[in-house]
């Protein structure tokens, strides 16, 4: 006869739920404990049947997420971090991250269909939402239930969590003014995206709030490449900005190239605060990623009550200053 | 009565593996089929239980894997690469990555146990092995597949990968002899790591070979202070060196940063190439990550036969050559 939780239990002289817990979540457990309960597993060859378990209690115990592949002109990346924050957060929930990959969204929809109709996953997190993203509407439509990274414009169907894209550069641009900057230009993506919109418009608020004038607003391809051309294109104009706004870490580090080649000066502050802002020397704005994997796996495994509104939360970056955006 | 797949095949007209491919694969199937595979499962109201069929299958077709924190000293990092690889590989065998955190490696050991004893997983993949690591023993023992991206100098037991440390700083010796660097030095890890071992055998065995004396071989934690100081140190030389092979970006980049502060020219070979190398223009040695994961995960999911051995695969590296590693 198969040995039960109960007979571990007696054997280790613990209770049913410190069993359960060193086989679900053992690092809550003392490691004096934790070695008596697995003695007691290993002798009586116990084995919980997980898969069991889930059929039982109709959860997978399971977030699904599909991991894009590295994007090859990014100088670094929050995935990393991303990723830690919602392993570690559904650690918390006695959830764990199964990860997938895809060639496109289409299909990561098909993924996602395929794993929940499965039963291998509870639910996901989505990433890198933008307006006319079709991820929303097909899982909503099928029942599915997930937190997103970011908003789409119609966002009040499920839960999400942003970071406040326009508070960061705002504080980038402040504090330019702050040492001393008077003409300061921004760099982002191509025209259109929410996010890129709204890295511009702190910075163009904020120079408007300050009463002065916006330097130039130029745009290109997320790329080292695109950074250093639009350097030379800032230093080539006849009243050349002393500093740049940058929307991404990318575009800093091409700007600062580009200025460097020139062997001129020029002020920059990037956002993201990828790993290489600090070999870069580069003042960056960093997004709270821990905070945003917590709240977006404890707003999918606690869903809000049928009547009131999924839960949204719209979280402050930080801006960290190093010697890229010293004084003129 | 629930719809069976043979219903679901019988109503979109393809076979019963199509929909089973559009269930567990649906990236192999075109989108035409596809629609009108998941038509008929919605009509039907087709829902296979995963979950049962894992109990029949007795395989989770999960694969664990350990998230690290992010190194907060280091410029960049390796992860997002090897878990996007890890998670494609799968893909294409037919399973999916579990992520789990734990805050040291007992934790790790446990966590594995837990995972494997309850079902959840079929087997491990290990990431950053050393001499001495408790978690090869501990999942042989409790007989636990695995696969290791590493050595320990006890990998008889188990199917490893490992890049070809000594390959990579020996062409990043030979790039700089061969531009015209006639005294070279290391730097890299304290001394008694493995890999760190290996990486400073490829310059000092590159040098002999050339016939050029070895350079000073200077230590130290993996940081960009680091970095910048064993550069002051190496400058203060009475002979100082032209070029230094660093045993990591992270003290590459900080390498870089402390020539530049005394106004020095230093060239500077790297090693990972981390998108930071990229941002500081920095020659570096790439290591083959996808193909790392995708043997790993090859030789987890198809052991050897009992009576031969384990797979092991030393890949080798790739130099990448960018403006930091110019002649003297």
């Amino acid at each position: 006869m198969q040995p039960t939780v109960e007979d571990v239990a007696r054997a280790a002289g613990v209770s049913r739920q410190t069993v359960s817990n060193v086989l679900n979540a053992p690092e809550r457990v003392r490691p004096e404990t934790r070695e008596r309960v697995e003695a007691a597993i290993a002798q009586l060859g116990y084995r919980p049947n997980r898969v069991a378990q889930s059929l039982r209690a109709s959860s997978s115990r399971m977030i699904g997420y599909r991991i894009e592949p590295v994007h090859p002109f990014a100088v670094g990346s929050i995935h990393d971090r991303l990723l830690h924050a919602l392993a570690d957060a559904g650690r918390a929930e006695d959830h764990h991250l199964l990860l997938y990959t895809a060639d496109d969204l289409d299909g990561e929809i098909a993924g996602a269909l395929a794993l929940h109709r499965a039963g291998a996953v509870d639910g996901f997190v989505l990433y890198g939402l933008h307006a006319g993203d079709p991820r929303p509407p097909a899982l909503l439509h099928h029942g599915i239930p997930f937190a997103a990274f970011g908003r789409t414009g119609h966002d009040e169907g499920h839960p999400w969590v942003d970071v406040d894209n326009a508070a960061g550069t705002a504080a980038a641009t402040r504090h330019l003014v702050e040492v001393g900057h008077r003409r300061i230009a921004f760099a982002g993506y191509p025209r259109g995206g929410d996010v890129g919109e709204r890295r511009a418009e702190g910075w163009r608020a904020t120079l408007e709030a300050c009463g002065l004038p916006p330097g130039p607003d130029l745009r290109g391809e997320d790329s080292l490449a695109t950074g250093a051309r639009l350097a030379a294109e800032l230093l080539d104009d006849p009243e050349p900005p002393t500093a740049v706004v940058a929307a991404t870490d990318t575009l800093a580090a091409g700007l600062l190239r580009g200025a460097r080649d020139r062997g001129a000066r020029l002020a920059v502050v990037g956002f993201d605060d990828t790993p290489t802002a600090a070999a870069l020397d580069l003042s960056s704005v960093r997004q709270p990623i821990e905070a945003v994997g917590h709240a977006m796996v404890r707003a999918l495994l606690n869903p809000a009550p049928p009547d009131g509104p999924p839960a949204a939360s719209l979280l402050p970056p930080e801006l960290i200053v190093r010697g890229s955006s010293c004084p003129p």
